[in-house]
C-alpha cells in the first residue's frame, strides 16, 4: 500500500513561515513514529497569482482532487487588494471548498488552560471551553447564484443568492450530529428562521435528521441570540451547526473569545473517496496576518494543530493526534511564546522555528 | 400648532409592562416640563394575531404613517411558534420598517459604569464603552425577491436574496457619516466583500459618500474580523455602519458584550416627513423574554431610554434626552436594580414599577 499523500499549499503571507514548522513535525513522525507521507508542495492565493496569474492554477486543483489530505496555510494580503474579485486569493480558497464538495467545516473554540488569561472575557466565562462549530461550507450565499453587480434603471444593484437544498442541509446536519455523538451528545443549530425562509428550511431538515439521533439533545437558536449567547457564556454549547456565512462570523467570534486565536485549526471534510477517507483540508483559523510576514514572529501553533486533526480525521490516527495537542499543551505550560502570546510577566519570545523545535522536544 | 403625536404598540411579553414605565416618563414631562404629546395606543405582533389574525392591522399601519413617532415594545413569544411564516409576531415588525421606509437603525452599545461588573468581559474591556452601530433596515436579505421555499427536482430549497441598491447604500452610509460628525468622527463600514459582490458595492459607495466627509476617519473591515474585534477591544470603534443582516448579529453581539442589555435603546429612522421630523421608531434592543412577563420583574430602563432618543432625535429636544439618561444614570448609582441585574450583594430587586417611579423620583 502506497504512504497515505499529503498536498502542502502555504498560501501567502506567514503561511509559509507556520507551514514550515508542520513540515517539521511530519519529519518527525516519519522518523520517530514510521508514519510515512507522500509531501508535495504547491501555490495558493497571491503567491499563485504572483506566478500563474490566478489564485488557483487547474493542475493544482487537480492534485488537491487526489490527495488524501490538503495542508493550507493562509491566503491574501494587502498587495492584492486591488486586484479584480475573480483573481482575489480568497477566489483560489473558495474553489478548493467548492470543487472538492468540502462541505462540513470544523472549527473548534477551545481555550488553552495555559491561555485563558488571553481572553478579553473573564476567565471563569472562557477557562475549560472546548466548544465545536460546524460550518456549511460549499454552499449558501457564498456561492449562491445569481450574484453579481447589475444595472438597473440608472444606478447599481449589488446582488447574492442565500440558496439551500434539503440535502445540503441534511448532509452537513448528520456530520454534526456524529460529532454532537462523540463529544457532549448536545447539538444546536443556528439560523434566522424567523425572518429567511432559507432558515425555515435549515431547522425543518436539521429537525428531520434528529430522529436519526435520538441521544443527542437538539436545540434551535436564531442567529443574533446565537452570538449574543456565545459571548455571554460560550460553555452552554457543544456542538454548533450553522450555514456558510453565520458560520463565518460566529465561528470567528468564538475563536477571539477563547484568547487562542493563533492556536485554533480547522477542518473542511467532504464525501468520502474511495479509499474511505474523506476529501479533506485542513486550515489555521487565522489569516495571512501580512503585518508581521517574514519576520519569524509568527505561532505556528494553529498550523500545527490542523495537522492533528488532519492525523485524527483523515489518517484515523487518533491517538497520534492525541500526542501531537499535547505536546503543545505542554509546550505552553512550559511557558513558550510567540510574540502574540505575550503580554504577562517579562516572558522573552521566542521565534516561529524555536516554537516548532519546542514541540518536536516535546514529542 | 398641535402636539407633536406618539403611538404606543406596546406589543408582547413584557412590552405591555415596560411600555407602562414610559407612559409614566411621558406624563412626567406634561406636568413637569410643560412638553404635551398626543399619545395613542395600538396593537402589534402577536397581541395583533390575538385580536385580528394579522400581527398589523392595516389600520395601525396607517396610523404609524402619521405619527410623528412609534414607539414599540416587543414582539413575539412560543405561543405563536407554529403560526405560519406570513402571521408570526415579527412579520408586523418587520412591516412597520419597510413601509415606514425605516432605512437607518441606530443600536448604541454602551456600557453603564454601574454595570459594568455584568459584562462577561473584563472590566477594562468595556468600562466607559460607547459605540454606535448604524444598521441598515430596510433591505438586503431580509426583503430582497426572490425568496422562498420552492420545490427542484425532487427536493426543496430555501432561497433568499441580498440585494442592495446604490442608493440605498448611499443614504445610509449619509446617516453613519452624520452621526460620526457629531461623536468620534471615526466611521467604520463592515461588509463581506471578499466574498460578496453586494459587498464589493458596499464598500465602494461608502467609499464615495465619505468624499463629501473629509473630516471623518473611515475604515473598512470584513464582517467576520468586525465580530472578532467587537470581542477583543471594541473601544477601538466609535461607529460601525452595515448591512441588515450583519447589523442584526453585530449589534446583538456589542450589546451582550457591554452587559448592559436590558439597558439599551433603538432608535429606527427613515426619511424627513412635511414636518421636518424623520419618520420615527423607538424600541429596546431586548426581546419580548416570555419567561419573565406578567411577573413584574423586566427592566424598563431600554424602554424609557428609547424614549430617551425619541426625545433626541424626532422632537429634537436634546437637553431633555440628557436629563432623562441622567436620570437613569442617577438611579443605577444609586443601586436601585430590577431582577437582571442583579448576582452582587445582598441587593434586593425592585418591580418595574418600582423602578419606572425610581426614575420620575430623579427626573
Ligand atoms: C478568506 C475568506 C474567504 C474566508 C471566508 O469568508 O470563508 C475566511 O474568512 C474563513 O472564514 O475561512
Ligand atoms: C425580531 C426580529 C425580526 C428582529 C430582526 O431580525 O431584525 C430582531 O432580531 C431585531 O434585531 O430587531
Amino acid at each position: 500500500m502506497s504512504n497515505p499523500s499529503i498536498l502542502i499549499l502555504p498560501g501567502d503571507g506567514i503561511g509559509p513561515e507556520v507551514m514550515a514548522e508542520v513540515k517539521k513535525v511530519i519529519t518527525w513522525y516519519g522518523a520517530k513514529r514510521d508514519l510515512q507521507f507522500d509531501v508535495s508542495d504547491d501555490l495558493v492565493g497571491g503567491a499563485a497569482y504572483d506566478a500563474h496569474g490566478t489564485p488557483l492554477h487547474d493542475d493544482t486543483m487537480a492534485k488537491a482532487q487526489e490527495v488524501d489530505a490538503v495542508l493550507l496555510g493562509a491566503v491574501g494580503g494587502p498587495k492584492y487588494d486591488a486586484l479584480d474579485f475573480s483573481v482575489k486569493p480568497e477566489r483560489g480558497l473558495l474553489r478548493l471548498r467548492k470543487e472538492m464538495d468540502l462541505f462540513s467545516n470544523l472549527r473548534p473554540a477551545q481555550c488553552f488552560d495555559a491561555l485563558a488569561d488571553f481572553s478579553s472575557l473573564k476567565k471563569d466565562v472562557v477557562a475549560g471551553l472546548d466548544i465545536m462549530i460546524v460550518r456549511e461550507l460549499t454552499s449558501g450565499i457564498y456561492f449562491g447564484e445569481p450574484r453579481g453587480i447589475i444595472e438597473e434603471g440608472n444606478e447599481r444593484v449589488g446582488i447574492n443568492t442565500q440558496r439551500y437544498t434539503e440535502s445540503e442541509i441534511d448532509r452537513v446536519a448528520r456530520s454534526a450530529f456524529e460529532l454532537a455523538m462523540r463529544r457532549g451528545k448536545k447539538l444546536c443549530s443556528m439560523e434566522k428562521a424567523n425572518v429567511m425562509e432559507s432558515g425555515i428550511l435549515w431547522r425543518e431538515v436539521v429537525t428531520e435528521v434528529a430522529k436519526d439521533y435520538p441521544e443527542v439533545e437538539l436545540s434551535h437558536m436564531y442567529a443574533d441570540a446565537g452570538a449574543m449567547q456565545l459571548c455571554r457564556w460560550p460553555k452552554q454549547f457543544d456542538v454548533i451547526v450553522t450555514d456558510n456565512l453565520f458560520g463565518d462570523l460566529l465561528s470567528d467570534a468564538a475563536a477571539m473569545l477563547t484568547g487562542s486565536l493563533g492556536m485554533l485549526p480547522s477542518a473542511s471534510l467532504g464525501a468520502p473517496m474511495g479509499n474511505g477517507r474523506p476529501k479533506a483540508l485542513y486550515e489555521p483559523v487565522h489569516g495571512s496576518a501580512p503585518d508581521i510576514a517574514g519576520q519569524g514572529k509568527a505561532n505556528p501553533i494553529a498550523c500545527v494543530l490542523s495537522f492533528a486533526m488532519a492525523l485524527r480525521y483523515s489518517f484515523d490516527l487518533g491517538e497520534e493526534a492525541d500526542r501531537l495537542e499535547k505536546a503543545v499543551e505542554k509546550v505552553l505550560a512550559d511557558g513558550v511564546r510567540t510574540a502574540d502570546l505575550l503580554g504577562e510577566e517579562g516572558v522573552t519570545p521566542v521565534t516561529t522555528s524555536e516554537m516548532g523545535d519546542a514541540i518536536l522536544n516535546a514529542l
